[in-house]
């Protein structure tokens, strides 16, 4: 079967899925932000294969996601750390899981909680507009075509229920 | 090969993409946002197969996340909308869109521009924290086991359903 070039769609959903949307690549980066950097953890904590995740961790690295940093010569060891797009990255990864919580946690309630450093409170993630700072509800926007799109569609999101 | 059950993890990350993480789901979503509802219209949109957009679509109504409305009853015909946890689910593709617009764009600039119809301007998705409105980076928050994290604990990759 042909592989499917999400990375040629002239569309940002697509081309982020290109980078990191093959369902391991955001729990690898999840690991990472956590803390969780050298190989033989990433393996027993996902319980993944090593040619899965060899090739998942290099396909991260090559796409300047993650960055490998030596900590051991004797033998030669490496660990991984997140770059600064893949820390931008790891925020989306927190609206994701701000609507896995609300939308997949049930009554046990969300498996993590999320404190932020600058107030010190359990928070979650809000999508707010980045002109005004309100809430940015998709059903409240038109996509129009920007300048990365040849051929222009007009589309409305409309039907907000 | 097995199917890794991500639903079953113990992470808001990973029952998302259980939910939407295959990567047509979320472009599929991204298509009814837009206003392409009908079968054959997302197909063409996508270029994607008959049988596979069936199975996503029922996969997406089945989950919940989008809903069948008859639009003909001669030929029976149904389009999809999206409910709120569908609608919830695209705010956070507004999410993944200003990353994607912000590395992986490049010098075209961005396919699409995204317009609040709240303040009228042309936008982008902001991650802010919920307790203190400020921008909310995964660098700077610590990640606590919730009241959720026992459900899972037991449960590893490597169990198939």
């Amino acid at each position: 079967m042909q592989r499917t070039d999400f990375g040629e769609m002239a569309c940002s959903i697509a081309r982020t899925l290109e980078v990191a949307g093959e369902p391991w690549s955001p729990l690898i980066l999840r690991d990472v932000f956590v803390g969780i950097r050298r190989f033989d953890a990433i393996r027993n904590e996902l319980g993944i294969s090593k040619k899965v995740l060899a090739e998942r961790l290099a396909w991260l690295v090559d796409h300047g996601l993650l960055e490998r940093r030596a900590y051991s010569t004797r033998p030669p060891r490496d660990e991984y750390h997140l770059t600064e797009k893949g820390w931008e990255l790891c925020d989306v990864l927190l609206a994701i899981t701000a609507w896995g919580d609300r939308w997949t946690a049930g009554r046990e309630g969300p498996p993590v909680l999320i404190r932020h450093h600058g107030c010190g409170e359990h928070t979650h993630a809000d999508i707010r507009c980045a002109a005004c700072g309100k809430p940015l509800h998709a059903s409240e926007v038109t996509v129009e075509p920007g300048p990365g799109q040849g051929a222009a569609v007009h589309h409305h999101a409309e039907e907000a229920p």
